[in-house]
């Protein structure tokens, strides 16, 4: 069990290193453009980082339960594509935060290719789920009777 | 494992494609009533919608984290009490958010309803945590000795 | 499996509850200082309030995902030690609350206590996922190795 998921778990704390890492850019800004809390307001260059850090961590949670569920329903095999697109995840919100950072058009681009992923691995989690409940409540295996159809 | 945490898995599912359905409406209030980020302040109505979808995200890592102990702390036939409970605050959420849109006062019938609903699944990990750390720590299965004490 | 993980689901029970206690008080704040929803700027007591609250839901999902990543990926009596991380974790975040809702000065010692408590748990993971991966990709058991080596 341990063996089959310990890949989520280190894509796992990655993320939470990113978040980290977001968290501490937020400290560095409200130093630097001295916004004390608990006020969030202040010039933009402060509030594009404080809501890039937001929003990040606003999807944080739904990015895990997604990737953990797309990882355990999947079969072994399928699931690195889960661990694949949860590393491409978390690189589209690293140049969010940057572009972000630098602009507000700037986290136009990596805001829609980290939704595009996420929407991929709510499909993944979508399809493991379904085959999973056919398997257990109907005791019907898609996959096998999908692969007999074919060859 | 997986054939009894499938339930679960089906309502984190639904959980996660109603956060993105919100955050679509957020996306939409933003286009309709010109606030452009990083402002997430507007009209009354833009507001609503905005903390609508922040008050759910803040709730949702609650929820999940709450569904899952409860799903696997109970043995599996009590289990199918914590998903439809699931069901029912997902179904309240999804009103609360529609009464948000409408008035700050339609919010409150939903959001007291779903946060009953999200009390009584605090009750079931609690009691399914408590009956477990009983059964490990203390070698006491107490569900069988209040069956054997009443008949 | 499940005797494994119950100390953590009791750390998270009570994450949860203490996260449904910060909930109560911004309720009953907006009540005392009359700031009625959607707005969330008022008086500088109930902002402190709020902002509290705001942080620490923030670094729920962050804690209740690195708090089960630590403990699943050690080995059972190591575990014990992310447990206890918890609870200092979450009695760092109760005194934070307190501490900021008394002035803005109130919050650093606890959010720092905190902060150092949430590094140690992501080491602790990170060390963790590490062994898990050592052993499951490369069959090389560190942990036993460095005990051979020092022994």
């Amino acid at each position: 069990m341990l063996d089959e998921v310990v890949g989520l778990g280190a894509v796992t704390m990655l993320g939470v290193l990113e978040q980290a890492y977001f968290s501490l850019q937020v400290i560095h800004a409200r130093r630097k453009y001295k916004v004390s809390p608990p006020s969030t307001s202040g010039p933009p260059e402060f509030e594009r980082i404080f809501r890039a850090q937001a929003n990040c961590s606003e999807y944080f949670p739904i990015f895990i339960t997604i990737l953990w569920t797309s990882g355990v329903f999947f079969s072994p095999g399928e699931a690195s594509a889960a661990r694949v697109c949860g590393l491409l995840y978390l690189y589209g919100r690293l140049r969010y935060f940057w572009g972000y950072a630098e602009s507000a058009q700037g986290r136009l681009a990596p805001l829609y290719f980290s939704a595009k992923v996420l929407w991929v691995l709510i499909g993944f989690s979508a399809v493991g789920v379904f085959l999973t409940f056919c398997r257990v409540y109907l005791d019907v295996d898609l996959l096998q009777q999908l692969g007999s159809a074919l060859f």
